[in-house]
């Protein structure tokens, strides 16, 4: 009888020893990651997995097959979110959900969203080959059209609008259109929503986009925040003259002054502390000929931060440079805030530390940091607690067909976030 | 006989009395620039007589409709010109010559162009009125599609090249189709050259297209010059990146360095003495995203003097800031100078005082200037003495349907040049 006991214990500390030893497959994350490269391209050749079209439609058949093959409960919600499900111990606990999405913008790379995608998939692969049943169960959840706004964790966490569902996507059809294209329904989309305190957590594991881990030569980045984001566009007006007869001191150059003006955007954000970023990433100058000085430019304004106020605060400086830029120009400098910014997400500080506490227990070096970028588990936040896991992007390379992360990295990520999930499934 | 005598100097000495005092007629020139504006229009109802479309074709037989009531002798030469030629008392005597052209640029007005050519007209009508025949033969000359590249005269002084003909025009037809569609013919092209010193002399009244003449209150411009122009595509090379999770110092946005290119090159044409002009009248950001860093941009760098001496320097200086600036920004800055650059043209000096002598006989007042816009004139000026009379454009503002010379301005000019015909008769 003692002797049982003993063996008994020995097994259970044996396959507590053998849960947090367990490794997911470097070699078939990669593998998969080129092969759902494979879906979606435009006519010359270039990577387009848009949300909505063929490429998209066909890489999410592929990836439920796979789903389904690993034994997922697979539906697709009214919103168009892919969500497999596998069941645990105790059907009473709240799911422990992770999962990223597997559309892309035009021309991206092949990692922005799949790495997420395929290493939540491959949890479930490893759990499966080692017997292993949690007692929480598992979403694995493939967000739909991230990349044209979040448009599908929006839905799950109740507020996207009618007028968003009516918005053109760059696919060419609009939201709505879009979601019942890939097997959603928009008439009931409210039926996607989540309720708050319905998921226990939500993981993401994503690419850095961003050039800070391999700069310091770490391996896992731990996610503080998503920046909010909000934009702007900016009109400049002047007017338009003859470039040859208007001497210089009399004209009213709208492309001069949006010179000045992307000068002082750019000495603003860096005028204070921090992680905030503040880009003009595009510009339009009319009419647009060398031989007539602009008459106006119209030019789009980003602010990124962790704190909203920090935003406004950065706005309410340039405004005012923007003013003196105007007067001394002859010119009108306007704003139009554009609707939809996205608001700060914080990620939970427990799941911080869980996250930490595992990388640092695979023996990976770690940094706390914000996302840049914004990401489904900002949506997610509203309703459950969420977290992010981070691995290095080589060269800091994101939306760009040179986007890569190695193999080793994508599998220490997947690694992270399989022992924060099954730490987790502990409490 | 001696009564005779006397009798038939003061007739003589009447008709030179007479010919001083005559006078266009101020309300036919207005009318028939109404009547011209009437052709050519695109779909939305802006103006639109660009060369070689209906809108030219029509007002070209319009034109040439009236130079046939008033009597002159008119055909199409092989580059699209329309020439109508009035004898003169001495067949053996050179053209005195006088004109310019009625096509438009796109969305333009309806004083570039057509004040010169209804006032060459006018010159016919009044002479006709009055029963003058000049010792010396007249031609008025419409020049064909001004607006693309002075191509008439260009053909006319013998360097419109088969590689010129082969360019697009803004109509969408060639330069070889767009002649042809207008009644001249490109595979004939050489014969419409003609000769270093065919013409006496080449006249062209036209809107100053800018505000000095209106700023100082003045009536009339004696053009010494017309400037060169140099174009230049000029590229920014930096690198396309993730606008949120690229830290503000570890990017190499192209159009952060393009804006402080921008303000260099203003910078560089204020830096010296003169009237020198310099603009970027072009720009495009690529790919062109609110949250992309600008990886690419295209400018467009326009530079005019009336010596190319001072552009070359001007460029180098330019060169030199865009080296520092490529430099501190981690970008690339690269100039590719375009074809064909208008050399400058400087006026004939003796037909300089001979108009300023006219107006300021008829009580103008004048100024000697120089000539920002590109003209006709300038491409005779390598066969012919040339000369331009400036009458102010309100506003300074041209190229754009806002552009408007009073009647009264147009008349004061046309007086001029009728004066100035009549003194160059005489030798």
């Amino acid at each position: 009888m003692k002797i049982i006991f003993i063996s008994l214990l020995t097994l259970v500390s044996f396959i507590a020893f053998n849960q947090s030893t367990i490794k997911v497959n470097e070699r078939r994350i990669e593998e998969r990651i080129f092969e759902l490269a494979k879906f979606g391209k435009d006519s010359s050749g270039k990577g387009y997995r848009v949300a909505f079209t063929k490429g998209d439609i066909d890489a999410r058949a592929w990836y439920m097959s796979l789903m389904k093959k690993a034994g997922l409960d697979v539906r697709i919600d009214y919103a168009g979110n892919i969500i497999g499900k596998r069941k645990g111990k105790n059907p009473l606990l709240k799911s422990i959900a992770f999962g990223s999405h597997i559309d892309m913008v035009p021309d991206g790379g092949n990692y922005d969203g799949c790495v997420g995608s395929i290493g939540a998939l491959e949890i479930i692969e490893v759990l499966n080959e080692n017997n292993i049943t949690t007692n929480h169960p598992l979403e694995v959840i493939i967000f739909s059209n991230e990349e044209g706004g979040t448009i599908g964790s929006m839905a799950m966490a109740g507020h996207l609008t009618v007028e968003g569902l009516k918005q053109a996507s760059q696919s060419g059809l609009t939201i709505a259109q879009g979601i019942r294209a890939i097997g959603g329904n928009p008439d009931s989309i409210q039926y996607s929503i989540r309720k708050k305190g319905d998921i226990k957590a939500f993981l993401e594991l994503h690419i850095e986009q961003g050039g800070l881990l391999e700069k310091e030569n770490l391996q896992i980045g731990v996610v503080e925040g998503i920046v909010g984001i909000v934009h702007w566009e900016v009109t400049v007006d002047g007017f338009a003259n003859h470039a040859g007869t208007t001497p210089m001191n009399m004209r009213q150059d709208a492309l001069l002054a949006s010179s000045k003006f992307i000068i002082a955007v750019n000495e603003v954000i860096k005028s204070v502390q921090g992680n905030q970023v503040g880009t003009i990433g595009k510009i339009a100058a009319m009419p647009g000929a060398y031989n007539v000085i602009p008459g106006k430019v119209v030019l789009g304004l980003e602010i990124r931060d962790l704190s909203s106020a920090k935003i406004e605060l950065l706005f309410r400086a340039i405004e005012k440079r923007a003013s003196a830029i105007a007067l001394s120009s002859k010119t009108k400098i306007t704003f139009q805030r554009q609707a939809n910014p996205s608001k700060p997400a914080l990620t939970d500080k427990t799941l911080q530390q869980k996250i930490n506490a595992s990388a640092k227990a695979l023996g990976f070096t770690t940094k706390f940091m914000q996302s840049g970028a914004g990401h489904d588990a900002q949506e997610i936040a509203l309703i459950a607690p969420v977290a992010m896991i981070f691995v290095p992007s080589v060269g800091g390379i994101s939306h760009s067909p040179k986007e890569f992360t190695k193999a080793a990295d994508m599998a220490n990520g997947a690694n992270v976030l399989l022992q924060t999930i099954l730490k987790l499934d502990k409490e």
